[in-house]
Protein backbone atom coordinates (compact mmCIF):
# COMPACT_ATOMS: atom_id res chain seq x y z
CA UNK A 1 0.00 0.00 0.00
CA UNK A 2 1.80 3.27 -0.51
CA UNK A 3 2.76 5.22 2.37
CA UNK A 4 5.08 7.43 1.66
CA UNK A 5 3.56 11.26 0.13
CA UNK A 6 7.34 11.93 -0.46
CA UNK A 7 10.42 10.01 -1.08
CA UNK A 8 12.05 11.63 -2.97
CA UNK A 9 14.19 13.07 0.00
CA UNK A 10 14.58 9.85 1.90
CA UNK A 11 18.23 9.90 3.95
CA UNK A 12 18.48 6.56 5.84
CA UNK A 13 19.61 8.69 9.09
CA UNK A 14 16.27 11.06 8.99
CA UNK A 15 13.07 10.63 10.96
CA UNK A 16 10.07 10.23 9.06
CA UNK A 17 6.99 12.76 9.47
CA UNK A 18 3.69 12.04 10.02
CA UNK A 19 0.58 14.04 9.63
CA UNK A 20 -1.79 12.02 11.95
CA UNK A 21 -6.09 12.59 11.61
CA UNK A 22 -7.06 11.42 15.24
CA UNK A 23 -10.81 12.15 13.83
CA UNK A 24 -13.46 14.12 15.65
CA UNK A 25 -13.17 13.87 19.47
CA UNK A 26 -13.82 10.09 20.21
CA UNK A 27 -10.66 8.32 21.05
CA UNK A 28 -12.69 5.51 19.33
CA UNK A 29 -12.94 7.03 16.14
CA UNK A 30 -9.29 6.97 15.51
CA UNK A 31 -8.39 4.93 12.55
CA UNK A 32 -6.32 1.58 13.30
CA UNK A 33 -3.81 3.31 11.67
CA UNK A 34 -3.58 6.46 13.79
CA UNK A 35 -3.60 4.41 16.41
CA UNK A 36 -0.28 2.50 15.50
CA UNK A 37 1.48 5.11 14.37
CA UNK A 38 1.22 7.23 17.21
CA UNK A 39 2.26 4.06 19.47
CA UNK A 40 5.27 3.11 17.18
CA UNK A 41 6.52 6.97 16.93
CA UNK A 42 9.53 8.03 20.19
CA UNK A 43 7.79 11.61 19.53
CA UNK A 44 4.35 12.72 19.57
CA UNK A 45 4.01 16.37 18.88
CA UNK A 46 0.64 18.14 19.24
CA UNK A 47 -1.05 22.20 19.17
CA UNK A 48 -2.73 23.72 22.16
CA UNK A 49 -4.22 26.61 22.82
CA UNK A 50 -2.61 28.50 26.29
CA UNK A 51 -4.06 27.53 29.36
CA UNK A 52 -5.54 24.75 27.88
CA UNK A 53 -4.77 20.78 27.23
CA UNK A 54 -5.89 20.91 23.96
CA UNK A 55 -8.58 18.47 22.08
CA UNK A 56 -6.27 16.64 20.24
CA UNK A 57 -3.93 15.35 23.21
CA UNK A 58 -7.30 15.03 24.71
CA UNK A 59 -8.32 12.18 22.19
CA UNK A 60 -4.55 10.50 22.24
CA UNK A 61 -3.49 10.63 25.69
CA UNK A 62 -4.70 7.51 26.21
CA UNK A 63 -2.22 6.11 23.88
CA UNK A 64 0.58 7.55 24.72
CA UNK A 65 3.17 6.67 27.17
CA UNK A 66 5.96 7.67 29.22
CA UNK A 67 8.34 6.31 27.05
CA UNK A 68 7.46 8.92 24.06
CA UNK A 69 8.58 12.44 24.00
CA UNK A 70 5.62 14.70 23.46
CA UNK A 71 5.71 18.30 22.11
CA UNK A 72 3.59 20.69 22.81
CA UNK A 73 3.28 23.72 20.27
CA UNK A 74 1.41 26.38 21.99
CA UNK A 75 -0.33 29.16 20.04
CA UNK A 76 1.27 32.16 21.06
CA UNK A 77 -2.14 34.11 20.44
CA UNK A 78 -5.41 32.72 20.56
CA UNK A 79 -8.68 35.05 20.59
CA UNK A 80 -7.17 38.30 21.96
CA UNK A 81 -7.50 41.67 20.29
CA UNK A 82 -4.96 42.21 18.10
CA UNK A 83 -4.51 43.47 15.14
CA UNK A 84 -4.96 40.92 11.85
CA UNK A 85 -1.36 41.77 10.37
CA UNK A 86 0.10 41.37 13.75
CA UNK A 87 -1.71 38.09 14.74
CA UNK A 88 -0.92 36.99 10.66
CA UNK A 89 3.25 37.33 11.45
CA UNK A 90 2.88 35.98 14.90
CA UNK A 91 0.85 32.52 13.70
CA UNK A 92 4.05 32.27 10.72
CA UNK A 93 6.34 33.09 13.35
CA UNK A 94 4.87 30.02 15.48
CA UNK A 95 4.41 27.49 12.76
CA UNK A 96 8.06 28.26 11.91
CA UNK A 97 9.06 27.62 15.67
CA UNK A 98 6.78 24.36 15.80
CA UNK A 99 8.60 23.40 12.23
CA UNK A 100 12.27 23.57 13.31
CA UNK A 101 11.12 21.84 17.04
CA UNK A 102 10.06 18.79 14.61
CA UNK A 103 12.49 18.79 12.25
CA UNK A 104 15.42 18.81 15.11
CA UNK A 105 14.04 15.72 16.56
CA UNK A 106 13.74 14.15 12.68
CA UNK A 107 17.37 15.29 12.01
CA UNK A 108 17.95 13.08 15.21
CA UNK A 109 16.58 10.26 13.14
CA UNK A 110 13.00 9.80 15.46
CA UNK A 111 9.63 9.58 13.48
CA UNK A 112 7.70 12.14 14.72
CA UNK A 113 3.69 12.18 15.11
CA UNK A 114 2.05 15.32 14.50
CA UNK A 115 -1.05 14.53 15.70
CA UNK A 116 -4.41 16.34 14.25
CA UNK A 117 -8.23 16.58 15.37
CA UNK A 118 -10.19 15.25 11.67
CA UNK A 119 -8.33 15.51 8.64
CA UNK A 120 -4.60 16.50 8.34
CA UNK A 121 -5.73 18.76 4.87
CA UNK A 122 -9.54 18.95 5.91
CA UNK A 123 -8.81 22.79 7.70
CA UNK A 124 -5.90 21.08 10.09
CA UNK A 125 -2.98 22.53 11.69
CA UNK A 126 -1.08 19.92 10.52
CA UNK A 127 -0.77 21.61 6.66
CA UNK A 128 1.05 24.33 8.18
CA UNK A 129 4.32 21.44 9.58
CA UNK A 130 3.38 20.01 5.96
CA UNK A 131 4.17 23.49 3.91
CA UNK A 132 7.17 23.99 6.29
CA UNK A 133 9.06 19.94 6.05
CA UNK A 134 7.29 17.54 3.67
CA UNK A 135 9.97 18.77 1.07
CA UNK A 136 12.72 17.90 3.56
CA UNK A 137 11.82 14.73 4.92
CA UNK A 138 9.99 11.38 4.66
CA UNK A 139 6.11 12.06 4.91
CA UNK A 140 3.31 10.10 5.29
CA UNK A 141 -0.49 11.85 5.79
CA UNK A 142 -2.69 9.69 7.55
CA UNK A 143 -6.14 10.93 6.60
CA UNK A 144 -8.93 10.95 9.61
CA UNK A 145 -12.43 10.99 10.01
CA UNK A 146 -14.21 14.12 10.04
CA UNK A 147 -16.14 16.86 12.38
CA UNK A 148 -18.45 16.75 9.27
CA UNK A 149 -18.69 12.81 8.97
CA UNK A 150 -19.33 12.88 12.47
CA UNK A 151 -21.92 16.00 12.98
CA UNK A 152 -24.18 13.80 10.58
CA UNK A 153 -23.79 10.62 12.10
CA UNK A 154 -24.38 11.87 15.60
CA UNK A 155 -27.63 13.84 13.62
CA UNK A 156 -28.82 11.03 12.13
CA UNK A 157 -29.00 13.28 8.99
CA UNK A 158 -27.59 11.65 5.29
CA UNK A 159 -25.71 14.95 3.76
CA UNK A 160 -25.23 13.93 0.08
CA UNK A 161 -26.64 10.85 -1.79
CA UNK A 162 -26.66 10.41 -5.60
CA UNK A 163 -25.36 13.22 -8.04
CA UNK A 164 -26.27 15.93 -5.21
CA UNK A 165 -23.54 18.86 -5.04
CA UNK A 166 -21.85 19.46 -1.18
CA UNK A 167 -20.85 23.21 -0.31
CA UNK A 168 -18.57 23.55 2.84
CA UNK A 169 -18.27 27.06 4.22
CA UNK A 170 -16.52 28.96 6.77
CA UNK A 171 -19.10 30.76 9.15
CA UNK A 172 -17.00 33.68 9.47
CA UNK A 173 -18.63 35.14 5.86
CA UNK A 174 -20.14 37.94 5.26
CA UNK A 175 -24.54 37.82 5.72
CA UNK A 176 -24.68 38.82 2.22
CA UNK A 177 -22.26 36.47 0.84
CA UNK A 178 -23.54 33.59 2.74
CA UNK A 179 -26.61 33.80 1.69
CA UNK A 180 -25.79 34.12 -1.37
CA UNK A 181 -23.91 30.81 -0.80
CA UNK A 182 -26.70 29.26 0.37
CA UNK A 183 -29.01 29.92 -2.32
CA UNK A 184 -28.74 27.77 -4.62
CA UNK A 185 -26.99 24.96 -2.68
CA UNK A 186 -28.08 20.83 -2.43
CA UNK A 187 -26.59 20.24 0.49
CA UNK A 188 -24.42 22.75 2.74
CA UNK A 189 -21.93 22.65 5.72
CA UNK A 190 -21.53 25.39 7.38
CA UNK A 191 -18.02 24.89 9.52
CA UNK A 192 -16.83 26.80 12.63
CA UNK A 193 -20.12 28.31 13.72
CA UNK A 194 -18.61 30.21 16.77
CA UNK A 195 -20.37 33.71 16.67
CA UNK A 196 -21.81 33.57 13.73
CA UNK A 197 -24.78 31.60 14.50
CA UNK A 198 -27.72 33.90 14.29
CA UNK A 199 -25.95 35.13 10.86
CA UNK A 200 -26.24 31.61 9.23
CA UNK A 201 -29.97 31.19 11.05
CA UNK A 202 -30.74 34.32 9.15
CA UNK A 203 -29.24 33.10 5.95
CA UNK A 204 -30.82 30.02 5.81
CA UNK A 205 -33.79 31.01 6.69
CA UNK A 206 -34.03 33.92 4.05
CA UNK A 207 -32.89 30.94 1.23
CA UNK A 208 -35.73 28.54 2.95
CA UNK A 209 -33.46 25.62 4.17
CA UNK A 210 -34.04 26.50 7.61
CA UNK A 211 -36.75 23.73 8.21
CA UNK A 212 -33.75 20.82 7.73
CA UNK A 213 -30.50 22.65 9.26
CA UNK A 214 -29.53 21.01 11.87
CA UNK A 215 -26.74 22.51 14.49
CA UNK A 216 -24.33 20.10 15.90
CA UNK A 217 -21.80 20.76 18.63
CA UNK A 218 -18.66 18.88 19.71
CA UNK A 219 -19.23 16.20 17.16
CA UNK A 220 -18.82 12.72 19.23
CA UNK A 221 -17.17 14.14 22.27
CA UNK A 222 -19.04 13.70 25.74
CA UNK A 223 -20.56 17.42 25.54
CA UNK A 224 -22.32 16.65 21.92
CA UNK A 225 -25.20 18.69 21.39
CA UNK A 226 -28.04 18.13 18.01
CA UNK A 227 -30.27 20.95 18.17
CA UNK A 228 -32.60 21.75 14.94
CA UNK A 229 -31.26 24.96 13.55
CA UNK A 230 -35.09 26.59 14.45
CA UNK A 231 -34.49 26.29 18.01
CA UNK A 232 -30.93 27.26 18.63
CA UNK A 233 -31.97 31.26 19.81
CA UNK A 234 -31.07 30.75 23.08
CA UNK A 235 -27.55 29.15 22.33
CA UNK A 236 -24.00 30.52 22.30
CA UNK A 237 -21.88 28.46 19.87
CA UNK A 238 -18.48 27.42 20.44
CA UNK A 239 -15.62 27.26 17.75
CA UNK A 240 -15.97 23.98 17.27
CA UNK A 241 -19.55 23.68 15.99
CA UNK A 242 -21.61 23.75 12.36
CA UNK A 243 -25.05 23.68 10.71
CA UNK A 244 -25.51 20.91 8.69
CA UNK A 245 -28.01 21.46 5.49
CA UNK A 246 -28.93 18.14 4.15
CA UNK A 247 -29.66 17.26 0.62
CA UNK A 248 -33.27 16.50 -0.45
CA UNK A 249 -32.22 13.79 -3.25
CA UNK A 250 -32.55 10.60 -1.26
CA UNK A 251 -36.38 11.93 -0.94
CA UNK A 252 -36.57 12.25 -4.70
CA UNK A 253 -35.09 9.29 -5.79
CA UNK A 254 -34.77 5.83 -4.82
CA UNK A 255 -37.59 6.24 -1.77
CA UNK A 256 -39.22 3.60 -0.66
CA UNK A 257 -41.50 1.41 -2.93
CA UNK A 258 -43.84 0.84 -0.58
CA UNK B 1 -20.38 9.15 24.63
CA UNK B 2 -24.21 9.44 22.60
CA UNK B 3 -24.07 6.09 20.86
CA UNK B 4 -27.71 6.01 19.29
CA UNK B 5 -29.61 8.33 16.52
CA UNK B 6 -33.01 7.15 17.59
CA UNK B 7 -33.24 4.74 20.12
CA UNK B 8 -37.28 6.08 20.61
CA UNK B 9 -38.42 2.99 19.20
CA UNK B 10 -36.28 0.73 21.30
CA UNK B 11 -37.39 -2.62 22.08
CA UNK B 12 -35.98 -4.66 24.37
CA UNK B 13 -36.46 -8.14 22.00
CA UNK B 14 -34.96 -5.65 18.84
CA UNK B 15 -31.74 -5.83 17.35
CA UNK B 16 -29.55 -2.99 16.64
CA UNK B 17 -29.32 -1.66 13.45
CA UNK B 18 -25.39 0.18 12.97
CA UNK B 19 -24.08 1.86 9.80
CA UNK B 20 -20.91 1.37 9.61
CA UNK B 21 -18.37 3.75 7.52
CA UNK B 22 -15.16 1.49 7.06
CA UNK B 23 -12.82 3.75 5.13
CA UNK B 24 -11.58 4.28 1.52
CA UNK B 25 -10.16 1.02 0.49
CA UNK B 26 -7.26 0.24 3.20
CA UNK B 27 -8.58 -1.80 6.08
CA UNK B 28 -6.44 0.05 8.54
CA UNK B 29 -8.21 3.53 7.59
CA UNK B 30 -11.20 1.49 9.49
CA UNK B 31 -12.09 3.83 12.71
CA UNK B 32 -11.20 1.74 16.02
CA UNK B 33 -15.17 1.81 16.48
CA UNK B 34 -16.23 0.47 13.17
CA UNK B 35 -13.29 -2.77 13.68
CA UNK B 36 -15.03 -3.45 17.18
CA UNK B 37 -18.53 -3.08 15.78
CA UNK B 38 -17.86 -5.40 12.79
CA UNK B 39 -16.43 -8.22 15.48
CA UNK B 40 -19.26 -8.01 18.13
CA UNK B 41 -22.25 -8.08 15.55
CA UNK B 42 -23.78 -11.16 14.57
CA UNK B 43 -24.97 -10.45 11.41
CA UNK B 44 -22.98 -8.43 8.70
CA UNK B 45 -24.84 -6.98 5.65
CA UNK B 46 -22.97 -5.35 2.33
CA UNK B 47 -23.66 -4.45 -0.89
CA UNK B 48 -22.16 -5.68 -4.43
CA UNK B 49 -22.44 -5.94 -7.65
CA UNK B 50 -23.15 -8.74 -9.62
CA UNK B 51 -20.06 -11.19 -10.30
CA UNK B 52 -17.90 -9.11 -8.12
CA UNK B 53 -16.43 -9.64 -4.55
CA UNK B 54 -17.74 -6.77 -3.80
CA UNK B 55 -15.19 -3.07 -2.14
CA UNK B 56 -16.59 -3.09 0.68
CA UNK B 57 -16.41 -7.22 1.10
CA UNK B 58 -12.92 -6.85 0.47
CA UNK B 59 -11.88 -4.10 3.42
CA UNK B 60 -13.99 -6.10 6.09
CA UNK B 61 -13.40 -9.58 5.51
CA UNK B 62 -10.53 -10.75 7.34
CA UNK B 63 -12.43 -9.22 10.37
CA UNK B 64 -15.28 -11.74 9.79
CA UNK B 65 -15.27 -14.97 10.89
CA UNK B 66 -17.43 -17.78 9.78
CA UNK B 67 -19.61 -17.75 13.26
CA UNK B 68 -21.28 -14.22 11.47
CA UNK B 69 -24.25 -14.13 8.99
CA UNK B 70 -23.37 -12.75 6.17
CA UNK B 71 -26.10 -10.75 4.14
CA UNK B 72 -24.54 -10.16 0.54
CA UNK B 73 -26.92 -7.41 -0.61
CA UNK B 74 -26.35 -8.12 -4.74
CA UNK B 75 -27.33 -4.73 -7.06
CA UNK B 76 -29.96 -6.30 -9.84
CA UNK B 77 -28.58 -4.09 -12.65
CA UNK B 78 -25.33 -1.92 -12.58
CA UNK B 79 -24.34 -0.12 -15.82
CA UNK B 80 -26.53 -2.01 -18.40
CA UNK B 81 -28.50 0.07 -20.79
CA UNK B 82 -31.42 0.52 -18.85
CA UNK B 83 -34.62 2.88 -18.83
CA UNK B 84 -33.67 5.69 -16.56
CA UNK B 85 -37.10 5.30 -14.36
CA UNK B 86 -36.95 1.44 -15.00
CA UNK B 87 -33.34 1.65 -13.45
CA UNK B 88 -34.93 4.25 -10.24
CA UNK B 89 -37.59 1.20 -9.94
CA UNK B 90 -35.73 -1.77 -9.77
CA UNK B 91 -33.22 -0.15 -7.37
CA UNK B 92 -35.95 0.99 -5.14
CA UNK B 93 -37.34 -2.22 -5.27
CA UNK B 94 -33.82 -4.01 -4.62
CA UNK B 95 -33.36 -1.61 -1.25
CA UNK B 96 -36.48 -2.48 -0.39
CA UNK B 97 -35.85 -5.83 -0.14
CA UNK B 98 -32.58 -5.52 1.16
CA UNK B 99 -34.48 -3.42 3.92
CA UNK B 100 -36.59 -6.52 4.78
CA UNK B 101 -33.49 -8.94 4.95
CA UNK B 102 -32.40 -6.95 7.79
CA UNK B 103 -35.32 -6.38 9.44
CA UNK B 104 -35.88 -10.29 9.59
CA UNK B 105 -32.63 -10.03 11.54
CA UNK B 106 -33.31 -7.04 13.54
CA UNK B 107 -36.39 -9.00 14.35
CA UNK B 108 -35.25 -11.93 15.68
CA UNK B 109 -33.34 -9.50 18.14
CA UNK B 110 -29.73 -9.95 16.37
CA UNK B 111 -27.62 -6.78 15.86
CA UNK B 112 -26.83 -6.39 12.55
CA UNK B 113 -23.63 -4.10 10.96
CA UNK B 114 -24.36 -2.68 7.19
CA UNK B 115 -21.40 -2.05 6.24
CA UNK B 116 -21.08 1.00 3.55
CA UNK B 117 -16.89 2.21 1.74
CA UNK B 118 -16.15 5.38 3.36
CA UNK B 119 -18.56 7.70 5.43
CA UNK B 120 -22.06 6.14 5.35
CA UNK B 121 -23.81 9.85 4.94
CA UNK B 122 -21.31 11.25 2.35
CA UNK B 123 -22.61 9.22 -0.65
CA UNK B 124 -23.06 6.13 0.91
CA UNK B 125 -25.16 3.22 -0.08
CA UNK B 126 -26.17 2.90 3.72
CA UNK B 127 -28.40 5.74 3.56
CA UNK B 128 -31.49 3.47 2.06
CA UNK B 129 -31.26 1.17 4.35
CA UNK B 130 -31.26 4.08 7.08
CA UNK B 131 -34.10 5.81 5.15
CA UNK B 132 -36.42 2.38 5.76
CA UNK B 133 -35.31 1.26 8.99
CA UNK B 134 -33.95 3.94 11.54
CA UNK B 135 -37.31 5.00 12.30
CA UNK B 136 -38.05 1.11 13.06
CA UNK B 137 -35.39 0.19 15.36
CA UNK B 138 -31.92 1.54 17.50
CA UNK B 139 -29.95 2.74 14.80
CA UNK B 140 -26.52 4.29 15.47
CA UNK B 141 -24.52 5.44 12.39
CA UNK B 142 -20.69 5.16 12.50
CA UNK B 143 -18.78 7.73 10.71
CA UNK B 144 -15.67 6.78 8.47
CA UNK B 145 -12.84 8.59 6.40
CA UNK B 146 -14.14 9.49 3.39
CA UNK B 147 -12.29 8.80 -0.32
CA UNK B 148 -11.21 12.33 -0.10
CA UNK B 149 -9.83 12.67 2.82
CA UNK B 150 -7.90 9.39 1.39
CA UNK B 151 -7.03 11.15 -1.91
CA UNK B 152 -5.86 14.09 -0.52
CA UNK B 153 -3.30 12.30 1.99
CA UNK B 154 -2.11 10.51 -0.86
CA UNK B 155 -1.24 13.42 -3.31
CA UNK B 156 -0.04 14.87 -0.47
CA UNK B 157 -2.60 17.67 -1.45
CA UNK B 158 -3.79 19.85 1.12
CA UNK B 159 -7.22 20.58 0.62
CA UNK B 160 -9.02 23.25 2.27
CA UNK B 161 -7.70 25.74 4.92
CA UNK B 162 -8.22 28.59 6.79
CA UNK B 163 -11.93 30.91 5.57
CA UNK B 164 -11.84 28.59 2.40
CA UNK B 165 -14.86 27.02 0.91
CA UNK B 166 -14.89 23.37 -0.55
CA UNK B 167 -17.43 22.22 -3.10
CA UNK B 168 -17.92 18.83 -3.87
CA UNK B 169 -19.75 18.02 -7.38
CA UNK B 170 -20.57 15.01 -8.95
CA UNK B 171 -18.30 14.10 -12.71
CA UNK B 172 -21.54 13.52 -14.19
CA UNK B 173 -22.88 17.30 -14.02
CA UNK B 174 -23.00 18.62 -17.78
CA UNK B 175 -19.18 20.16 -19.06
CA UNK B 176 -20.80 24.31 -19.23
CA UNK B 177 -22.62 23.49 -15.38
CA UNK B 178 -19.30 22.03 -14.22
CA UNK B 179 -17.57 24.90 -15.99
CA UNK B 180 -19.98 27.34 -14.24
CA UNK B 181 -19.43 25.29 -11.03
CA UNK B 182 -15.98 25.27 -10.97
CA UNK B 183 -15.43 29.65 -12.06
CA UNK B 184 -15.54 30.65 -8.28
CA UNK B 185 -14.22 27.87 -6.26
CA UNK B 186 -11.67 28.11 -3.51
CA UNK B 187 -10.65 24.43 -3.39
CA UNK B 188 -12.89 21.95 -5.47
CA UNK B 189 -13.08 17.77 -5.68
CA UNK B 190 -15.16 16.56 -8.56
CA UNK B 191 -16.40 12.90 -7.49
CA UNK B 192 -17.46 9.58 -9.50
CA UNK B 193 -14.99 10.64 -12.30
CA UNK B 194 -15.08 7.66 -14.95
CA UNK B 195 -15.94 8.28 -18.47
CA UNK B 196 -16.12 12.60 -17.50
CA UNK B 197 -12.08 12.84 -17.14
CA UNK B 198 -11.64 14.87 -20.39
CA UNK B 199 -14.88 16.60 -19.69
CA UNK B 200 -13.51 17.66 -16.38
CA UNK B 201 -9.70 18.60 -17.43
CA UNK B 202 -11.51 20.81 -20.34
CA UNK B 203 -13.67 22.60 -17.70
CA UNK B 204 -10.27 22.87 -15.35
CA UNK B 205 -7.95 24.22 -17.75
CA UNK B 206 -10.90 26.76 -19.00
CA UNK B 207 -11.52 28.24 -15.77
CA UNK B 208 -7.65 28.40 -15.21
CA UNK B 209 -7.26 25.67 -12.47
CA UNK B 210 -6.15 22.71 -14.89
CA UNK B 211 -2.26 23.31 -13.23
CA UNK B 212 -3.20 23.10 -9.50
CA UNK B 213 -5.27 19.80 -9.95
CA UNK B 214 -4.98 16.60 -9.57
CA UNK B 215 -6.21 12.88 -10.24
CA UNK B 216 -6.74 10.42 -7.88
CA UNK B 217 -7.49 6.68 -8.48
CA UNK B 218 -8.64 4.30 -5.80
CA UNK B 219 -6.86 5.94 -2.84
CA UNK B 220 -5.60 3.89 -0.21
CA UNK B 221 -6.09 1.00 -1.94
CA UNK B 222 -3.12 -1.16 -3.66
CA UNK B 223 -4.14 -0.08 -7.36
CA UNK B 224 -3.80 3.43 -6.13
CA UNK B 225 -2.65 5.93 -8.64
CA UNK B 226 -1.99 10.10 -8.32
CA UNK B 227 -1.70 11.86 -11.53
CA UNK B 228 -1.02 15.11 -12.58
CA UNK B 229 -4.65 16.34 -14.12
CA UNK B 230 -2.86 17.83 -17.01
CA UNK B 231 -1.11 14.31 -17.75
CA UNK B 232 -4.56 12.52 -17.94
CA UNK B 233 -5.24 12.37 -21.56
CA UNK B 234 -4.18 8.88 -22.38
CA UNK B 235 -6.16 7.73 -18.71
CA UNK B 236 -9.29 5.76 -18.27
CA UNK B 237 -10.96 6.37 -15.03
CA UNK B 238 -12.65 4.29 -13.20
CA UNK B 239 -16.11 5.09 -11.26
CA UNK B 240 -14.07 4.84 -7.81
CA UNK B 241 -11.75 8.34 -8.91
CA UNK B 242 -11.69 11.79 -8.19
CA UNK B 243 -9.80 15.10 -8.97
CA UNK B 244 -8.67 17.49 -5.95
CA UNK B 245 -8.57 21.40 -6.65
CA UNK B 246 -6.60 22.72 -3.57
CA UNK B 247 -7.04 25.59 -2.05
CA UNK B 248 -4.54 28.47 -2.52
CA UNK B 249 -5.28 29.85 1.05
CA UNK B 250 -2.19 28.13 2.60
CA UNK B 251 0.10 29.78 0.53
CA UNK B 252 -1.63 33.32 1.49
CA UNK B 253 -1.69 32.95 4.54
CA UNK B 254 0.13 31.86 7.27
CA UNK B 255 3.25 30.99 4.82
CA UNK B 256 6.69 30.47 5.99
CA UNK B 257 8.55 33.68 7.33
CA UNK B 258 11.55 32.51 6.06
Amino acid sequence: MPDTVNDTTTAPALGHLYGVGIGPGDPELMTIRAHRVIQACPVIAHFAARRRQGNAWSIIEDSVTAQQTVLRLEYPVTTEAIEPADYERQIAEFYDRSADDIAAQLDHGHDVAVVCEGDPFFYGSYMYIHQRLARRYPTTVIPGVTSVSAATAAAGVPLVSMNETLTVLPGVMQPAQLKEALANVDAAVVMKVGRHLADIRDAADAVGLAAQAVYVERASCATERVVPLADTAEIEAPYFSLVLIPGTGLDARSRPVR
